[in-house]
């Protein structure tokens, strides 16, 4: 019978759970392995998940969760390394590049930053997918050549092996299709169990707030870094956690080649100021965490020295930094509809019309455009003229732009000229 | 991808009823057509199914499922026949051998009983089980073959044929892996799904409530009464529930061969007072309910109009209504412990021995011996002496004996000489 050996039994623990009570450790261990061997259906982790989502999970019974589905999988080690690592997990946002300019400029900083990351789906942005539009460039590494190329260069962007949580990856596909995603036990386990999985000795969340993040609301999100801080210290991983601001889109581009163009005028020097701010404040983190207070990443980044890591690299991975990055064949001006200024411009609006362009996915095995995305020119707070643009529209594949603008339908604001918006700073909060 | 077409998606439907909200008409309709067409995946059922455990659902959404699971099948229809039609469901008991005698009962008072039924699973047993124990007999009969028979002799007891209510066949297997069957919503609408698709005129339930029921508390059972009885209302059909006791077997014997002969005894005018009242309690709502009030079942039992019946029916499927039954190869007797009255006999144990020794299956596809069981030589309330036989087991394979007298620990009580215990009455409420 489906789900019955061993001594355990998959209907008594879905009944468990549906009757509100909390799972034994043994009983999380047996029904997240068995599930993983296919003893477990889909239908009964189906159920489970959501007695789980109703029902919800102890602190306790979460941490074992999570540890159960790391031991499904194999766990990367780099306690071999030279240097100490750091990692960084954004929960998704809309013009989210920071892991671009972010890891080389810790890197830069004598951490070693093992970014393992994955392709975009839906609104938000894979990295993978941005650094795919640099000629060359490309995401799959050995294990054998991510630990050379951390000893060598200090950080690495790569796809993660299949190999991690593998009980994740089949409850996740599970979760997409069964209502059951947003549910803090199950985020803070999938997310938590993978990046212990990837063997780093610190770890900073950027957890992502507002109508472009997955968490809309600042409790939830505050619950979500909580929980996620508590598995990653009771696991060893030395683990912080800021709440930013994803009201609006970081920086001035949402796309996939428009966003490695800003990352590299970080890394220059230049770039919106949100982005700077947000990448400096999160390396700050990822360098304290792994044990180096004293060092001040902006001065890495002010040097050139950030820069120096990332050509190198984005070289070592088959790239050509100096390579012209591709442009979309088509592009389309929303100017601004008033005299005043710009108040609201809403990140899951622009974040949808940047997926609509082809910058992402709507399904896994999709393509996505290197040169679409939405080009921003003006942030909530500038005074705008009427008739000037205040969005650029790209996309290799024209008949895109209708529904894009409609996407952008009542997503930006403009109020009479005097007008002070409201603007919440870029980190809101910290969760140690 | 799976569950989206024609308009509707599983995932908003599941997350609706996750969010506690109502589901609209349209929506029920479509996922349960969808998901016995297969659309609608079977962890996707799943989920819904878990939600719909833990934030119910309103009498009107569980009118609309039932409905949408009778017309995911044929409906048969007997409105041609020249008699009134009833029909008669029980929830499952230990013992409960009612249908053998009322359908012919009923049917010798000119009420036409088209008794579909099923087979065991688990400590209750299944009537068609109980009359394949009759040398000859065949459940399986055909649409026409079932009209015949009702017209010829006014009952018929047969296999449900599986184009009644698939969608129930399909979510019931699915209910019972993922710990979603005891959930009132999800039980009413199974079994009145097919009730109503089998197309009788007027339905009589006998729920069961006590240990050895599947409903173990009063509010339940009548929560579970009212809720069918007002769905085969709003579907035109004369309903009405009797809420009756299965804290103790019903009559004196548990299994297959061994019913048949004590039905047959109450259709000589003898047998267990208490099946004795069932029945005669049954027959009267069904005569009632099919609108022959005047008339009192008591008197087609005297005068053996009701064992004429009986004897008509089991011939038209082809059984021998006076070849002797099958008894079983081995015997053994359970001993009182002591002198006193019996103040106790649980009725989920008995269930259980009788189960174990071989009268019931512990899979769908697992056979049943026609002569096992447990015969009870004394009910609650009766003085025993101690080293008298309280019970007897019945089986072909002796090795059996061993659990099932295990099954009967703790089963019976014995209190001193002149107590009383507190017997329920056997019909405990109505409910229409």
């Amino acid at each position: 019978m489906t789900g019955t050996t061993e001594g355990f039994d998959a209907v008594d623990i879905i009944a468990a759970k549906r009757d509100g009570l909390r799972l034994g450790g043994e009983q999380i261990d047996w029904v997240v392995d068995a599930y993983t061997r296919g003893v477990v259906a889909e239908e009964q982790m189906a159920a489970l998940a959501m007695a789980i989502y109703l029902n919800g999970m102890t602190a306790e019974e979460i941490a074992r969760w999570t540890d159960a589905m790391i031991r499904s999988g194999e766990r990367l080690d780099f306690s071999g390394l030279s240097r100490p690592t750091s990692d960084k997990h954004s929960t998704g946002g809309v013009g989210d590049k920071i892991t671009l300019p972010l890891a080389p400029l810790v890197a830069a900083c004598g951490v070693a930053v093992p970014q393992l990351s994955g392709r975009g789906l839906g609104h938000t942005g894979g990295t993978l997918d941005k650094l795919e539009s640099i000629p060359g460039w490309r995401a799959s590494l050995t294990n054998e050549e991510m630990l050379r190329q951390l000893e060598d260069v200090g950080a690495v962007i790569c796809a993660a092996g299949s190999g991690l949580a593998p009980a994740d990856k089949k409850l996740y596909a599970l979760r997409d299709v069964t209502a059951t995603v947003s549910c803090i036990p199950l985020i803070a386990s999938s997310i938590m169990s993978k990046k212990i999985a990837e063997g780093t000795g610190s770890l900073v969340l950027d957890v992502k707030v507002g109508s472009g993040a997955f968490m809309k609301e600042l409790d939830d999100a505050r619950e979500l870094a909580r929980t996620m801080v508590r598995l990653g210290t009771d696991a060893g991983v030395r683990t912080v956690a800021l709440l930013t601001n994803m009201s609006t889109p970081l920086g001035l581009t949402a796309g996939n080649a428009l966003e490695v163009r800003e990352s590299v005028e970080v890394l220059e020097g230049g770039g919106p100021q949100d982005v700077v701010e947000l990448t400096v404040a999160l390396a700050r983190e990822m360098v304290a965490a792994a044990g180096k207070d004293d060092i001040d990443p902006s001065d890495a980044l002010a040097d050139g020295r950030a820069m120096d890591v990332w050509r190198r690299m984005i070289r070592a991975q088959g790239g050509d930094p100096d390579a012209p990055l591709p442009t979309a064949k088509e592009t389309h001006e929303v100017p601004a509809p008033a005299d005043g200024v710009l108040v609201r411009l809403d990140a899951l609006a622009v974040g949808v019309a940047a997926w609509r362009l082809g910058a992402g996915r709507g399904r896994r095995e999709d393509p996505v455009q290197a040169g679409a995305g939405v080009e921003i020119h003006y942030k909530p707070g500038a005074v705008v003229r009427g008739g000037e643009p205040l969005l650029t529209l790209h996309t290799d594949t024209p008949e895109r732009f209708e529904r894009a603008i409609e996407a952008l339908k009542g997503a930006y604001v403009i109020a009479p000229e005097g007008s002070r918006p409201d603007l919440p700073p870029i980190v809101i909060d910290r969760i140690s």
